[in-house]
């Protein structure tokens, strides 16, 4: 298939290396131009502008946030696509950016999926996301042959495609608040003398397996503030996206307003750019003397 | 061995059982006398006290709260205790009362290993519970036999008793935590026509598998307010045991507080004996039209 | 003065009838023509467009929220403001907003005072408002003439012109904490048979005189949800505002937050154009059968 | 009349001294004997022992906490107390214990009057402070001539003597969230360069004038940890009886819960013998650089 593909960060590049492997033909551009040219040595067509990556049957798009997917997307590149054409934007973005979206590309005459995923880069190079798609049937059944290339399994949320933008935030939301909720939980145990990790490896083996209490769990107990493989400014902003997605339906979130005001004080003392799970866990242990 | 055993609830009727078919002589009380009849046809010898059950070589006990504790052991059971027995105390109570056992036993020159368990009467009917334990090594060492009758794996969690207590509030507050955050993402989801159901079925099988968020999943999804599995004002106590105990040293478990404030809620609209999962879950879909 | 005075809503026809009174010439313009109109009566010349408006020595205004603010004064009417001029924005808007302001006046070389109020119509009609104010001090000097025929006092927050919109949001902060506390105490107070009204009679001549504990006292005891002095969901704005402001400064307020979340689940009710004092403060009641 | 009175903390020294100016015979009891020995050369008789004191028409006290009022009233003195006195209990303690007393009381034929008072020791030294009394009207009236010695003005809640209890800590929760609150909007000014001083001059001289934000601003603006007034975990203590007696009729006071947990971690710094008001209204500027 004729793709475009705008946006080459970690997970970026690791999904249109998947899909040069998998015979496609890919446009691709980025704002900086060294990751273009490190697929460009895989077969892929580096293009000068977003605008010319659209020039394509179906064009991805993985950017990180609502202003930079306003700037390229909104603002210069989809302006010029051409009727018939399906956008699958798989950005972690709000649901209004999403409808937003959805509403001016379908004036164009253009499909728009959004399917944020799950996963980090090494399980996107290893085709193994978990894809949360949402949009209408036709235009979702024309690009699951990519998304099967890129995903182990690709959950679909409905119609709209802001329900996938809003699954991906619930499922963030829940990742911080079992971060919180094991900070505390490390705190009084901690105030009775037992480590966290001993505490971590008892709920991980147990009633909470898998990877965000167990991977989580080491890293609030070893205070792994580095590397930051996700930033706590970015865990926030997936927070304040909730919530403000939240807000627009009347919802209120308790425990997702504690960890907005838990994050806040912990960027108040500079720690935006350490490693979300360590700054918020550690946050949540409130003692002195720890 | 010679073992005295008091609590024959649905928990401590299957402990004991299983106790029986490995071959343990086992001396028996209950409240009530119906279960210890039941016991009875398995060999257990039925005594009329508490403190004739604890004429043994180790007394284990199951209980269901701390007044109950106070009042069966402290009150009447323990004091009769003869030095050089162990007790094994599996109730979840709190820590301080466990370090009021701890002492009171430690005159007596008896031990005190609490044991508190993770697990169902169905698992423990299995052998398959974890058990959570503290307390002297050389007491634990002589009673691990029977626990490993019981469960499938102990944990130890140090030499004070009570910090195997305060290990099973840190887990149940992490039940209460999970279940609360569930509710909160459905909210959201369903604020945008997204059934909690998928929801759920998406997080249990990629990031959060295992049986919280899998079984708390369906009962919230599906407003399984009945069976009480384990009641919401249990699910409470136990909330309001590990916030105390967290007090005690001066902690402060913000999500623990919210939960248990949107409980109270709960049991003022007449929740308190349906199912703690679907009521603290349901509540926390805090949206008109739901 | 030759003055323009932009929106004539029910604290701005109040304010400019005064400024008529005191003899000042005034250039009014309004979205509906209505209330112009009546100030003509009074003396007013009545403009077609804001722009025009414009045409004067000091331009006041006060308009609604921050949308419109951006759309009437940023949109249309300042940039044809001409070099010299005074614009003194008397509205509750975001500091964000305020500092665009600023940068774009002092561009044009004009100067630019924020100065929100405090009071209601009725306060405004009697000269008697608070007046908070920011701004270069050579501007503030030259419209204190203005401020002294609108209120009664005028305190000064500083050089930075958001800075009075700051603090005009803590103190709508103060207030809606205020109403959610006095709520959660009638809750306790109602749960041991205490009518909400005996507790604020209490407290209000004694520990907490003054127009707030006292008015919204009065309004939570007797629930009146009618009539609308200030809509629910403009006192939600207000602490949106707030919240906002505080996340630009990396400041958490956990009782705002908490405001923010229960005035969410009201306006998800239906309960957004009722009277914000009694659907705050009733909703802190969070009791069956109340 | 002749008054039993037991208790000479600061509080009960003054309203002591002030019963003994009006006329009244005086039996004095306090655990440690200097003050009853100051009140002696006023003209009271030192009593050996609570239960002596007793031995009266009235008797009233003013003692620390729940576990005093339990071992000194409950344990000792009231046993002993003759049919048809009246005891007017004026510290705040917990509505179960009121409700203990009264029906302790009430089975040896005596009356029973809950009248925690409003006011610091310089106020009762004045007869100024304001009494909230309950209990059952005949025997309110019988002591209301010594409640008009002591207090300016008696405020009745009800027949229910644990009412005036349930009043008291209400209100001091109303105090707690007040200082919380304007701790949280001086955090939100100050990340503007506000001063808090100027922000609560403004609110101390419009919309919340009264003792508690006038004084309490000054305090917190001032980080007046010392002298320390009334004592950080004294403060703790009234919130804490406020939510107990909140959760005994199932209701949730979520600042209540968010200053309770704020101040533990103020404890767990080490500031548990400052001034609450301080210690709280510092905690609740959660930014860095402050």
């Amino acid at each position: 298939m004729n793709v475009g593909f705008i946006g080459l960060g970690n997970m970026g590049r690791a999904m249109a290396a998947r899909l040069l492997t998998a015979g496609h033909a890919l446009r691709v551009w980025n704002r900086s131009s060294e990751p273009a040219r490190q697929l460009a040595g895989q077969g892929a067509q580096v293009m000068a502008t977003a605008r010319e990556a659209c020039d394509a049957e179906v064009v991805l798009s993985i950017l990180s946030d609502d202003r930079v997917v306003r700037e390229v997307l909104l603002g210069a590149a989809l302006p010029a696509a051409r009727a018939g054409i399906v956008h699958v934007n798989m950005a972690t973005i709000s649901p209004q950016l999403s409808d937003e979206l959805a509403a001016r590309l379908g004036e164009a005459g253009c499909g728009y999926i959004a399917a944020p995923v799950l996963g980090r880069p090494d399980v996107a190079a290893a085709g193994k996301l978990n894809i949360l798609a949402a949009g209408a049937a036709a235009d979702l059944e024309r690009v699951q042959p990519l998304l099967d290339v890129i995903g182990q399994r690709t959950w679909r949320f409905g119609e709209r495609p802001a329900q996938a933008n809003v699954a991906k935030l619930a499922v963030n939301f829940l990742l911080a608040a079992a971060i919180e909720s094991m900070g505390e939980a490390a705190a009084l145990a901690g105030g009775y003398g037992i480590e966290p990790a001993r505490l971590f490896e008892l709920i991980g083996q147990t009633l909470f397996p898998g990877p965000v209490y167990q991977g989580y769990g080491r890293v609030i107990a070893e205070s792994r503030f580095e590397p930051a493989g996700f930033r706590a400014r970015l865990g926030l902003k997936d927070v304040r996206l909730a919530l403000a997605a939240a807000e627009a339906v009347n919802t209120p979130m308790p425990v997702g307003s504690w960890v907005r005001d838990s994050m806040l004080e912990a960027l108040s003392r500079g720690e935006g750019e350490k490693e979300f799970g360590a700054v918020l866990g550690r946050a949540a242990m409130r003692r002195g003397g720890r």
